[in-house]
């Protein structure tokens, strides 16, 4: 029986001036990237950095969102003025700017009538027929629409709502991975390394990244694979290669 | 005497399977940003990342290159067979692709005759009438060709060569900042900055980043302004707010 391989694509697009300042550095693409493709297959194809500018977000968004199965946003859900990502994208798809009552109730239950003020508020509003990505670090939800799925920009709050979102996605074929790492520079291997890409093109991506590590220098050749047998024989003639070179391969890669 | 500003756009492209893929958090971003700004005043409107795929390189050096002042590419120009960078921006402004005398020259003096394989020559190679920007770590150059400056994805060689870029590049007028970091949550403080944000609507811009630190949840107040004396009036209102509302100002902000 022949398995069938489904792709999944996707897009991240990241929302906030702080990210394009230098001021913050993104840690949501990498966690991102390598949670989707571990646990539900999904690959990111494009990510995407732009200012907190309503403009910006629309036109991204509605490119995006047609481009790809799905399109992860981070930042700007929250109660501030620069907070402008739901409001966006409410007029992108043309849906009303509007009180989530789910969230509304979620977040008056959390923080008490009292303390629930209107900068509060503000984060139970988003598209009009949006579903809800539950927050189990500081109750203010996600929420998806149409095929755009909206995180929050903290790190530790985005990750800790992940689980939470599984269960909206369709599931792709997981990418399998195998890296190998030696002693030697890129050139030494760059004619052997293309003609196994040659030879695998259809099946195996391979990368080649030199690195720098306690005062040494190697590259690091990545193989990536929805085809695990390929992935295999593939990672073989690479040893194979680097064996008959007297190259060393390090160890734990 | 009115002072002029000089806006100086410009976008990142950064072009890698790594980097998409989770393996490799990018580094080059944070540091490109910031650097630009300080040195020359010059501020990053949009990043994009994208895979190592010859259709995408063209299709975004193009649009990116038609839109902003300047384009800065990382990545890709290495000697293996997954480094396309250079090959793909030859067709994308349809010049040929083929050696550079100087870098040619640059490389065989650093490898030597016996040393400067195929592989290596590979890394002369550039679109026809390119500039090339000196690399004292590792001496491949980077290269300008248009207003698209193309350097490497390695981040300790990338930052070794900027300095070398310097001057092709124009200087913009620098964005000042300034940070208050205070203790309390961002709703406490939502209504005032926005008032603040109107006001200051035309030569300010104000952030408002949440933080976890040392088991404190703490508020970062982020202003910026091509205009010094703007940044500071706006700034100590702010502090006059947060003072009246008897929040805690934490140091080193």
């Amino acid at each position: 029986m022949v398995k069938k391989y489904k792709k999944i694509s996707s897009s991240i697009l990241v929302i906030g001036n702080e990210i394009l300042s230098g001021r913050t550095k993104d840690q949501n693409v990498s966690y991102l990237a390598s949670w989707l493709n571990t646990n539900l297959g999904i690959k990111i194809n494009e990510v995407r950095i732009i200012p907190d500018d309503e403009k910006k977000i629309i036109n991204n968004v509605l490119n995006l969102s047609k481009n790809y199965n799905y399109v992860f946003t981070t930042g700007g859900i929250g109660p501030t003025h620069d907070d402008i990502t739901a409001k966006s994208i409410s007029k992108a798809f043309k849906k009303k700017y509007t009180f989530n009552n789910e969230a509304y109730k979620i977040l008056n239950e959390y923080y008490g009538k009292k303390e629930f003020d209107d900068s509060r508020k503000k984060m139970a509003k988003m598209p009009e027929g949006s579903k809800l990505i539950y927050n189990p670090s500081s109750a203010a939800p996600g929420f998806i629409i149409k095929n755009v799925i909206c995180l929050p920009g903290v790190p530790l709050i985005l990750q800790s709502m992940l689980h939470n979102l599984k269960k909206y996605l369709k599931r792709g074929s997981k990418i399998f991975s195998l890296t190998i790492s030696t002693q030697t520079v890129e050139s030494q291997i760059a004619k052997s390394l293309e003609k196994i890409q040659n030879k695998y093109k259809k099946f195996v991506e391979i990368g080649s990244y030199p690195f720098f590590r306690l005062g040494k220098i190697g590259v690091s050749i990545v193989l990536r694979s929805e085809k695990k047998i390929k992935l295999q024989s593939c990672h073989k003639e690479i040893i194979k290669i680097l064996n008959k070179k007297k190259l060393r391969i390090l160890k734990g890669t």
